[in-house]
């Protein structure tokens, strides 16, 4: 049994997201695992990293599949090129150890939100990032920032509606830059709970904008309300940019 | 008579370019034109610093409007955008001399051209970008980009067919960078022939791709040869950058 490993990149603007849908429009794993059915002329289920939600980003999503054929890499990677939509790039295909599981194996992973920080939208980065106008003090969102930092249970956090497994996540690194009107801010950790990227960018904002000070973070983590919390931004800001793992 | 000013940006892509066309599709010039007649309901004519091509984009392109009404400058600005399609931003709306024009006046002008320079195609920067895989050398496209510097006549690097005026054209600075996969030309001038932003990068491209060396440029300036030159890349990598002035 062979098993490949994909990175992906995709403009999400389109797409229902990342997991297979019946009848409700197009997304990324559907795409693909199209493709790679008309290639494999076998029915193929590709296993992503995680899911993303409707219209966000990529530019390292990770997925796998396996097949008993053994086909060259380099021919499925400029198979899928050449019969994905010009939205989704498979940017990498390797074989790698039957045990490899994308999601299971997933060491960290680093998503990325954009902000565009202008008085008035941009025309340009409309598609990829969400538009804040007014006063944004990138310093107290940095200090904000720093307190999310950790092993903390994120349920206040987060849009989970039933909780069954541990809401506990570490994050290892935040990361906030100011590039003229853009702000980005990046986070690396073991995994993140349904939606929390948004949520806590949304918090993060509240700061920057001085409703709330940097250190209602701690407060927050500590309520586990999720009402304490700022609001879910949208999806075009949000990019899942890297997934790690350990083995190949 | 009011002279207002505009500084606009615009995702090039679904458009015929900049200048308003008889029965051929939909061009910036036509959209803003009839949301300002709509606005100060006369009929509105708008004269553009130069004219940028079909999916040519602009971060700040400059136009201005004469009008016998008084208009807050705010309340112009507000108005433009709530009525633009979202792939045209008004950044900036100001009451200017009478004698501002935003074409004769202009002192310089800087263009940004893109190349995506990966094995494979981006997704996300698919609409702003060219795609050019392989190696290439950014030192020699800097070397070649130095020799354009100066006053020289640059009809081998423009598509003009018909010529009456003038092809001399002083060229300020050319700065060449390479961010990851992303090649940013940047190129300040005095003025640009028909096509010639992008004849210069097709010749870049020639000179990173080792097909021919760097002093090229200053062989081809001379001979006045457009087929010595390179081919005209394509037009989504292109960006209207900043159009100076001396005056208001």
């Amino acid at each position: 049994m062979a098993n490949y490993k994909l990175e992906i990149e995709y403009d999400g603007t389109k797409y229902k997201g990342w997991q297979r849908l019946e009848n409700s429009g197009p997304t990324i794993q559907g795409k693909i695992e199209g493709v790679l059915t008309q290639l494999l002329d076998e029915s193929i289920e590709i296993i992503g990293s995680g899911r993303t939600d409707a219209g966000v980003h990529a530019l390292g999503q990770v997925a796998n599949f396996k097949t008993k054929q053994d086909l060259p890499s380099r021919k499925i990677l400029e198979y899928l090129n050449q019969y994905l939509p010009e939205d989704i790039v498979v940017k990498k295909v390797e074989a790698v150890d039957e045990r490899f599981h994308s999601r299971i194996k997933a060491v960290n992973k680093t998503y990325l939100y954009k902000i565009w920080n202008g008085s008035v939208p941009s025309a340009i980065h409309r598609k990829f990032s969400y538009h804040v106008p007014g006063n944004l003090d990138v310093k107290a969102m940095i200090e904000g920032g720093s307190y999310l930092v950790g092993k903390h249970d994120f349920i206040a956090f987060s849009s989970l509606k039933k909780i069954k497994k541990s809401t506990e996540r570490e994050i290892y690194k935040v990361d906030i830059t100011r590039s003229g009107n853009l702000i980005e801010i990046a986070i690396n950790g073991e995994g993140f709970l349904y939606n929390m990227v948004r949520i806590i960018v949304g918090t993060l904002i509240n700061i920057g904008q001085g409703k709330v000070p940097p250190d209602a973070i701690q407060h927050i983590l500590k309520s586990k309300d999720r009402q304490l919390a700022g609001e879910t931004v949208p999806p075009q800001g949000l990019f899942l940019v890297k997934v790690n793992y350990d083995i190949k």
